[in-house]
């Protein structure tokens, strides 16, 4: 589900790293387009997401439970470069982009797993709140973590 | 909105409470069938059910945080009569059928509104519990409001 | 992902075939009450359906695409046992109940995976159409071997 | 449900066309923290889109059916103001940002209807297609309107 690996663009000198998780199409998901609606992207990224966290040893669970930390949304966007089809098996590849103590950055690619094809690009950015929707710093434990974490696809 | 009346079948002898609700039929809610996905009958049943409370002079919204109400989906069913297309005009009609003190059971009709044509049928049965699902009972506020707009539509 | 067993129950000399799809909650399927809204669970049973079918060796986008065949629902219901909460793995057991040139009829269980805790039950009725939903026979191929594959969980 | 107005920064001479469209927050667009799950704000953006159409004289069902014409996603943003809450009512207030002949770009700002509050702001952009998703040029009688159209919040 993971691929830890080398990019070229914006991080010369780490590892950063990417979750890979997929996701087959449900038919809940098309619409009389025939293809994907266009906003259960954005419900795709949360999933890779929360995956990449649980590949970097987080819950996103016990996030919110045990340490009153919420990653509210505050801006998403996707770029639909192909049409997503019903029963289609997709890879959402989500990464770190930038972390600030109460800013967090995810970037996501979209693709079709038996070709490889580029069905989607998002971004979106979270700030750190607690229950009450109070912005708040980013546990160091979890800072540490998604530092060490940043890098592009 | 609404339309008290009475109904000749279960009740002989009083005024049943029926909300009508109108709902215009998303995209999102449509699927590669062409037709409304199944599941989004549900969620326009508890639309009138939210709705048929605020007739009866209260809101869900309050009975949750003010009351610790909540009313919990122990049963859903529908029956689909017809196919709901993209852009229709359909009216949830939802009733109370019957209400004892911690079980509530809703019925709903689906009609469009053009031609009145029955489009699915349904029921729905809530337990009564408290913020944290343990079981209670009704407060006699909405007992009484509610035993007297019990009915069919 | 898939179990044949022997049902005592209903088919007494013959294996049933049951599915077995697992599913991580999405943060996206819970509402405000801190559990899994209710018409998630429908759109989980669908998932079951269709990888019931795959198991049986179809696809049911190739049923739609290649035999124009529309697996319609016209009945649908479920009974919530237990709340299904975020992040939960949960397994989707379908079946299938009865078959008929028409009509087709699944059952569901739906259990948590680390406890094996029964969460909800259900049961959905399809009538077989074609592209213009009007009702057609299911071919026998699909036929011959649904039948095979009836009984409980 | 509309307010034509007079936009002073990029239209200084016209009149832009702005829809307002009006919400009701269903109980199944919230999410577990309380609030309504980001994605939604996309799906309402869609039910603006179609509001402006129609306020412009346009059915866009009938686009589709009687004209072959898609109007496909390709890019979707959201900037998030301030949580939304469940029964909330909201406006979508959707306008024209762009029009050209197989591009199509709109805005949105969503807000409180009982304090003005802004909730989010967004923007789409579209391609014009047929049924098969080939990129087709806009009719005329449509672009006419729409160019007609074009303005600001």
């Amino acid at each position: 589900m993971s691929r830890p690996h080398t990019s070229m663009s914006m991080n010369l000198n780490k590892t950063a790293t990417v979750n890979e998780t997929r996701i087959r199409v449900r038919y809940a998901e098309t619409d009389q387009m025939g293809v994907v609606y266009h906003a259960n992207h954005f419900i795709w990224f949360e999933v890779g997401r929360v995956e990449l966290l649980r590949q970097l040893g987080f819950s996103y669970k016990d996030m919110e439970r045990e340490d009153d930390c919420f990653i509210a949304v505050v801006d998403a966007r996707c770029r639909y470069k192909a049409p997503v089809h019903y029963d289609d098996e997709v890879v959402v590849r989500t990464y770190l982009k930038h972390v600030r103590e109460k800013v967090i950055h995810f970037g996501y690619e979209l693709r079709k797993v038996d070709t490889g094809k580029l069905l989607a690009e998002g971004e979106t950015t979270h700030i750190v709140a607690n229950a009450k929707m109070k912005p708040r710093a980013l546990p160091e434990k979890y800072m540490k973590v998604f530092r060490a974490a940043v890098g592009g696809p």
